[in-house]
């Protein structure tokens, strides 16, 4: 191994997959933890454990197969990580980071305690607590605090006299609905040697039906002095957390120009997919030098980029059969990445396409065609 | 599983590992065999047999485990691969192109059979054959026919009075040395669907004592002239062959602009390592689709590149250790490819890393540089 540091990672999906195709270019051994025996990470990695990255005794006995562990999802044992820590192993991000994270109402308490901007918000212990909220904070969007994602724990309420049964229950979070022009984010990354740099800033567009992103484009059309600001907004935040490894800053962009940080992500991330073929280098290949503490250099676009999620469709469920791919691999410059999912669901992310150009609106048409004819449905 | 076929890859080298790491973004099932049972590309693959891919029972049973076979290197057992096929398997490259290409006295005949200008030879049984060729044909390079690769099998002889000892034995190919002023390769792809493709050309820079490519350019600066005939004639052979897979071909280029083909290889090459960073599709992605039988692409440059080998440094011999890459990972636009090989030896090739930039010039120094601090020592 090149790479004397053997590394774990708890979770194997579609970000442990992309981080192992990308590992064998610095000789990395790595062993993956994950519940799903078909996982998408699974046959990419050196060693393979299938169990729960949630479960304390789990994660701590993995982490004894390796000197590093690092994360593709946030939901982990945090306790499991802080004694593998405190015996010495290297754990980045740092357990504290993510526990932070994972919790969605102490990510908004950070960011008001450190004065970053971010929409006004209400913790609630149960939905009891809604009828306490002033009728001017809604619209607002409810968010479950642990373990929602990908527009799962998520739910837009319009006022606070609905019904208890429509709102979530448990701890959660109400967050003003923001009146933004469009949603953008920037990946920074940090080696814990001093360098901290950030990808582009990329803008994301809404599948509105799934909530979901549907298609990001990089790099983004706003004024530079808006792009500017977001970049610096993100870094900020990763020197305030203090994070070695990735971090994904998802941020609203106001009609006014001013930037809200909607929600962080201690990992790669969807919305930094296309830096595999639009960047000088790709999210993987940070994700990798930062945790291992290895040099890091400031990415750069090496065309217009647009990234666009292949979805299982509506109304199936069950192995999936893909259709179109060869209308799909006839185009030029477009690049499918199959996630590997055996089973496919209403809005499940079994992939992605990124297609490179020279303008958004070239990419708009090849975009829209790989959307029509790419089909994910079952037999 | 995107692609239902599930394809085996005889032999688990290098190519097999940028195979490897290419195949999820399909779907891939792959298996390899290889007799190494640290091979580069065995963790990567849905299921690796260790054994010998010259052996015919082993090939044959190994062909069993799959619905398509394909090749990473070229000396396997074409017997096995016969059967295979004739049972109802495919095998891209067909088993009697690869029989063709791994006799290089065959290769040399079929050239003059097709009317493809290549280097005057004669065919030798053995050493006293050498003293029957004209003194006025030296110097001259003897190749053994079969199994030489990376310039082992290969002689220069300067004229016939040479001690026999000093000769290849066995049989062997006598090859007039061409007075060339640069030596180029292009490579091609074909579908089995009636697509042929060919990569942009490529011009090799030799290191003289290791009789090793040591950088490789891209594009090439050749006359447009040059370039185009260069690519017929790649074409050409692909098309006469009917090979469905992936050609390299390299030529040489006489200082008349005369084009001879050197030798050929059925499968992605050492001089296409750079169409990852430096192509809109990499050899790699192209040789799956070729295969497959789906649609091919024209591969474009996306930059000026530069492909160095990392060689094993001559006196060391053991497992391996590299130094310098903390330098390398330092400059932008500059991509290691270490292969995950465990034992290095003197110009054993270890890896490759690949440069981009915006002329020959920029590269030169950056390459220059590269080589100078990456070095693969042992402990």
């Amino acid at each position: 191994m090149s790479i004397q540091k053997k590394v774990g990672i708890l979770g194997g999906g579609q970000l442990g997959r992309m981080l192992l195709q990308e590992a064998p270019n610095l000789d990395i051994y790595v062993a993956v933890l994950d519940p799903d025996k078909d996982a998408p990470a699974k046959y990419l990695c050196h060693h393979f454990v299938q169990g729960s990255f949630s479960d304390f005794d789990t994660v701590y006995q993995f982490g004894q197969l390796v000197d590093l562990i690092t994360i593709e999802i946030e939901h982990v044992n945090i306790n499991a990580l802080k004694k593998l820590q405190s015996e010495g192993k290297e754990v980045y991000p740092q357990p504290e980071i993510i526990e932070l994270i994972q919790d969605k109402g102490l990510q908004k308490q950070f960011y008001q305690n450190n004065s970053i901007l971010t929409s006004p918000f209400v913790l609630l212990n149960d939905t009891t607590d809604l009828i306490t909220v002033s009728p001017d904070f809604f619209p607002a969007y409810q968010k479950s605090r642990k373990a929602g994602y990908d527009g799962k724990g998520v739910k837009r309420i319009e006022h606070n006299s609905i019904d208890a049964k429509e709102a979530l229950s448990g701890p959660t979070v109400l967050e003003k609905a923001v009146n933004h022009q469009v949603e953008i984010a920037v990946i920074t990354a940090s080696n814990g040697e001093g360098q901290v740099i950030s990808f582009p800033v990329i803008e994301m567009e809404f599948n509105a039906e799934a909530n979901l992103v549907e298609r990001v484009w990089m790099p983004s059309e706003l004024p530079d002095s808006i792009q500017q600001k977001a970049h610096k907004v993100a870094k900020e935040l990763t020197l305030k957390l203090g994070i070695r490894g990735l971090l994904a800053v998802e941020m609203f962009v106001t009609h006014e120009g001013e930037i809200l940080v909607n929600e962080i992500a201690p990992r790669p991330h969807n919305s930094g997919h296309q830096t595999i073929e639009g960047c000088t280098i790709s999210q993987f290949a940070m994700h990798w030098r930062a945790i291992l503490g290895l040099p890091l250099i400031t990415p750069q676009t090496t065309s217009v980029s647009c990234m666009v999620n292949v979805l299982g469709e509506k109304g199936f469920s069950g192995p999936v059969k893909y259709l179109g791919m060869h209308e799909v691999l006839e185009m030029s410059k477009v690049y499918p990445h199959l996630y590997g999912k055996k089973i496919t669901k209403p809005f499940r992310k079994m992939g992605h396409v990124t297609l490179c150009g020279d303008s958004r609106n070239e990419l708009k048409i090849k975009s829209s065609k790989v959307m029509q004819v790419l089909r994910v449905i079952s037999n």
